[in-house]
């Protein structure tokens, strides 16, 4: 049977930590051959510097190939759609294909379409899986045990896939999500809802800030980012000495979401996600691909 | 002798079926190193997706590396000529480039400033001779035999460079082709002509539709889709329970080349010449480089 | 010791030395393994075709990865500084970044920010340095000795990273260089000026003609292209039959930088550039990445 990972839920909680701890074990940065003959391919149809370098530097340190579909050049600019496309690709016999669309619901359509793996790099407000699964690696390598911890995620819940993808995630490792955001940008939830950090601040082990997304909306939603930078910006002032693990899925807004003082703070784990990422998407890769449970015998490049 | 592949003329019939035969033990899609330590370099002055990705994808099936050539942002947009570009690039020793241009000639030009092999990836209405490769592989499996079978051709025949290499091939191989086009979409020849797929959709065992090509005529030169689509459209309901193999280059517009009924046919080719595609141009790609005639001792992957 | 290459002076004479040795050894375009399980990022700012795919070219030769950034696509459009970009970039273990960038400076402040190898592509009008040392090849393989010879560097002087980096470097290496510019492209300095070739041609070994950079001047800075050329374009007529070798970084400006009878000449060396391009970055990027000295020992591919 074909895997995909279009959203959190695709995967069993016993997958998920069999995923983070092969994921682990990447962190050495070594070189692998798990997927060596083995094709991905990337399409993002959304600007990205870090999820597309991450996915494509997850498959070469894996051995497997890459080839990189420049969209704003490609046949959907022809009026091809997109199942066409994702059609014609699958029939190229690659073994997993990584889509990021503005639209939701995107990767679900092709995962229809093709017989190859399609992997969600995120899609519209919906989801972004492998965010979560780094967000959460991350989380266990700072606090060490994430049951019965508390988060807060701030900013544009409604409009997050992040936030989306990481309260399912978290709230099924027995995190309590708190969710912090002016009224606009509250989903509607059972979750706590505050729209203050400095409500919760003495009692939370992690905060997630999320990037104030001026691209995803359509007209201006901010009345000025300047006044939701002073209501809403993790800054070293409000954190205190407090051990609390501050992540944010990048790129970050400095000043707007984080300032400059916390960002360079050890607690501030923004870097660490991206080296996490590029393992958990390693171990993602390999797992949809070879089919196979997580396993740690690692074999390792000469 | 450096060899290189401007037009179907450039290859005999021996060197064809030797060719073909090869891609047929490529169809298993497993990872070869007949390009190790080889390099290609890709270059497309005309967008596309199936035809870029399935060059790559051929090389690095077959071990090689390739470097593709963001043309937007190259240095013919500083007023280089192709010409000067093309010769530095063979001064990096690649062992062969694949150009795209929406010029006629063009890569034949390029085979004279070069010391390494050119593959015609498409030029201008000229010719595509790794297209009319793949669409006589799929006829050979489709058909069996081709020689004495009858195909139609559809569509701006004048201005497709598919059709171009497809008549010389498929003629040189046995094949009759018939011509079938509105007057202004007709090229003079000594072919069979018809204006309508009717009057011949009794006697024959194939179908090639090709794209409505909008985006190569400077000025609209359909009085409407509609009306195109209402006189060449291929429909399940034109063909009947005949038994014809239908093919399209791609990217298809449905319900103006084909309507949706016959996408999803199993008389359809369509994403069989995709797959067709990577393994032809493997052969082609191997063969000239490696300069010795096509042989089916297929080194594999470890 | 973590090792970058910002401008030549990073290099002492004994390692250019060593580095040109390793080049010449790597002009046999054979597969090594040196890089093999390493992975470099480019991230190239500025247009470029030969610079980017000469780089990309040498690592793969090497057997090492490339993970190419799409710097219009990237989140430096989201409004992301380079800084926190190239922070995330290293977060993800590359062994080293190749950056070209319009701003002068720009790689130095990266490799404070990083704690892989940074190598300069060419920063505004401040160095580049690959192609200085590729040059001093050249140089030595067109010359036999470089010490005590003399070469004319011509044309805008002033805004060119790539005179700066020769003149450091060639003097370095005990050559006389002379400027040969108009007042306005002739920058301060105690090197011999002219204003005209034609009273320094009978004493000169080399020439090294630059590109008339239109791009990089926010105004026009060229009366005209024509009269330029009148007087700086290196004409076969100029050079008469005196041993001379004609350096040019590329893209040559035809007419206006170099006539076309000169680029047919066998004196002028303007793809033997190219093809030492190659050479010399394999030498650098292994030498940055593996950081041992420069050595002739080369692993040859199977």
């Amino acid at each position: 049977m074909i895997r995909h990972l279009i959203n959190t839920r695709d995967l069993s909680q016993e997958e998920v930590i069999g995923l983070l701890d092969e994921a682990e074990g990447y962190l050495d940065t070594k070189h692998r051959n798990h997927l060596k003959g083995r094709l991905v391919i990337t399409i993002f149809f959304e600007n990205s510097t870090r999820t597309l370098s991450s996915f494509e530097i997850a498959v070469k340190r894996l051995g497997g190939e890459v080839v990189r579909l420049d969209v704003s050049r490609s046949s959907t600019t022809k009026g091809e759609t997109i199942f066409d496309t994702a059609a014609n690709l699958n029939a190229m016999s690659p073994s997993a294909i990584v889509v990021r669309h503005k639209n939701a619901g995107v990767p679900n359509l092709l995962a229809k379409h093709t017989s190859c793996s399609i992997v969600n790099g995120g899609d519209g407000a919906h989801a972004h899986p492998t965010q979560a699964l780094l967000d959460l690696l991350t989380l266990k390598r700072s606090l060490g045990r994430v049951e019965g911890k508390k988060i807060a995620i701030v900013g544009d819940i409604r409009n997050s896939r992040v936030a989306n993808s990481n309260i399912e995630l978290l709230g099924r490792f027995g995190m309590e999500v708190i969710l912090i955001a002016p009224p606009h940008f509250m989903p509607k939830t059972n979750l706590r809802q505050h729209d203050r950090l400095q409500e919760v601040i003495g009692e939370v082990d992690a905060i997630m800030s999320l990037r104030t997304q001026t691209e995803r909306h359509e007209h201006p939603i901010y009345a000025s980012l300047k006044d939701y930078a002073s209501d809403f910006c993790i800054t070293k002032e409000l954190l205190g000495d407090r051990k609390i693990a501050l992540l944010h899925p990048g790129p970050v807004h400095r000043n707007v979401d984080i300032d400059d003082e916390m960002l360079k703070d050890p607690r501030c784990k923004v870097l660490e996600q991206v080296t996490n990422g590029v393992a958990v998407r390693m171990a993602v890769l390999r797992y949809l691909i070879e089919g196979s449970a997580p396993t740690l015998k690692i074999e390792e490049s000469a």
